[in-house]
């Protein structure tokens, strides 16, 4: 089968898969692995399911070195119905049920809305309505009786991603890892609960991992719907009900070639090179580019930068989306709440897109510089 | 591409898909309608994704005849998932914060279980342990102050479908139609909820339609997930959050599928050919065959039986199993709490493939009566 052609996606998700995973996806549509069957057509509990969660499963700990008392999950609703399960699960930790939310973008400030409904939320950071970096330590204030620390390792919308994985003295630190899960390496034994959505890195949009330490179960509150259960589903691996077993499957295609490509060092390590080939023009483009994220929290992942100064000017903004488009290069007008241009580089944009999209940029700034 | 051998698939979910759509899906994996994109790699904001959402409504309203004060949803979560979200959405409807339950399989007792968190639970029919009917209207115990009466039109472990829709006199009537949903014309008017997963008649798993008469909106629970929350998803079209995308596309493909096939009355008409060749089949076997289900309440969709006699006999039923494997069907094992085999013939299934099954059972039962 030819591959046809291709525009570059550089969409915040869902976003851009490999191309190889898709070939092979598209091969085994009408018989996987000489079932005589599509993977969408399995029963959740054939064996020949089993075989995908389980390999999924195997490779996931595989990459991330998870320790067996991690447990891993596979649900359905994304990093918005995780905004629910996390406190409903863990909401009930500690007796004052109040909870430490660290806000640094759109999706943390969701989090922590939806988690006030379960208890009560106390906000770690000064309160802002414009999310550029995070602030310094001495700002930052947590309760004495919190039981859980949450915040949102890369923010999509905003483009602010930690260097660093936050010290919570013992208490258990509950991140969203959505748009940056597996672009590094990290130790998840510093983790209470990690979550992240398929749709960025791993896979397609309507499965959502969750990692979470085996002692952190059973404190689920009683008014959880049961899927959101964790202590449930990990009883039951991830099948008190019937799982997106299509979106699990492509995850694990995902995964594998996340392995052949050479892990996370090698996910890391383009995600360096892309996000710096990016970061460099704007920093030398004298304000023509003008990056919005403070340089200790600039994400890999997420780059939104505006056109022509702080404020952008609409009209170079709307005229680079044009061209770009023109050029096959997609999805890359900003977030609504903060415009502008937003660059998404997740890890199946490859170095070579992200290089012809920055010569786009350099050649557009030549031209349209005043 | 050439059409790989393929077996006959009676599973009772994820189920059968039509070869048209997969072959179809195949075709696009890479490239979706000219886009350079697979439908998976769209943001669920663009263009391109919402014309398929859009279609795929359009085609769900065209086949059901949906009035505008009807509004359709897409979720994640599955029916599990909306076994939640129906009293968080309505169990406040009325002060006294009741709800009316038909508990005639598995299912529906799985929903009043779940709705209990959230509310009193009104048991409508007789206690029992062995669903292989309906109880009769005299035995039935309406609660005077129910917000919504709930049943199950299809019970997939049971194999108990309705052939009336329940009077409730002006109360709102919730039913879950997961396992028979498109399988034969209904009137929505009569219906306050309707939901089904996808994953059984109208695609794979991942996706749940919602359908909701507008006027039973905005007496959400304050505990409800917001992504269970009916009236911010409609207000935001399902995309309050990143919906699951390919699924809904897979089963706009099936939608036009059936639109093709000659809509609701020709997959009626076809599952009335099926089931009644099944049906007669185990009338017609003096005992070898036994039906589980009273006659006025056999599904169309999901045939439990036991083979040898009415508790089965486990040698002659391991033996049906292994041979239909040989011969190329797979998927008749029963559910464990139910045990013998099932049948289930949802719409992809096809008369040649179910007339198939009958004669090799009719050999089956000629070879080992004794």
């Amino acid at each position: 089968m030819s591959v046809p052609r291709r525009v570059i996606n550089f969409s915040p998700g869902p976003a851009k898969l490999p191309e190889k995973v898709l070939q092979q996806a598209s091969k085994e549509m009408l018989n996987y692995d000489n079932t005589g069957l599509s993977v969408m057509e399995m029963s959740h509990r054939s064996a020949e399911f089993s075989k995908i969660m389980s390999t999924a499963e195997a490779d996931l700990r595989d990459l991330l070195n998870i320790p067996d008392n991690y447990k891993v999950l596979f649900l359905q609703g994304g990093g918005s119905g995780q905004f629910a399960a996390i406190p409903l699960n863990l909401m009930n930790l500690k007796p004052a049920r109040v909870a430490d939310y660290k806000i640094t973008g759109a999706w943390s400030s969701k989090a922590a809305k939806e988690a006030e409904k379960y208890g009560k939320v106390n906000l770690v950071l000064p309160e802002t309505k414009k999310y550029t970096g995070i602030p310094c330590k001495s700002t930052w204030n947590f309760h004495p009786e919190a039981s859980y620390v949450y915040y949102c390792d890369n923010e999509t919308v905003h483009g602010v991603e930690y260097d660093h994985v936050p010290e919570t003295n013992g208490v258990p630190l509950v991140c969203d890892m959505s748009s940056n899960f597996l672009s590094r390496p990290f130790d998840i034994k510093k983790y209470g609960v990690v979550i992240a959505g398929a749709q960025k890195n791993i896979g397609c949009a309507g499965v959502t991992v969750v990692i979470i330490r085996e002692d952190l179960l059973g404190y689920t509150l009683p008014e959880c719907p049961i899927i959101f259960d964790y202590k449930v589903q990990v009883g039951m691996n991830s099948l008190y009900n019937t799982p997106p077993t299509y979106s699990i499957y492509i995850m694990g295609l995902v995964l594998n070639w996340i392995k052949e490509e050479g892990g996370l060092e090698a996910m890391y390590e383009r995600s360096l090179i892309k996000a710096r080939a990016v970061y460099d023009l704007l920093d030398s483009s004298d304000g023509f580019y003008h990056c919005l994220v403070a340089p200790n929290a600039r994400s890999r992942m997420n780059i939104p930068l505006r056109i022509g100064g702080p404020e952008g000017v609409p009209e170079l903004e709307k005229k680079f989306i044009e061209e770009t488009q023109k050029c096959g290069m997609i999805s890359l007008k900003g977030h609504r709440s903060v415009g502008g241009i937003r660059i998404s580089l997740y890890n199946a944009v490859t170095v070579e897109e992200t290089l012809h999209l920055v010569e786009f940029m350099k050649e557009f700034m030549a031209v349209n510089r005043k």
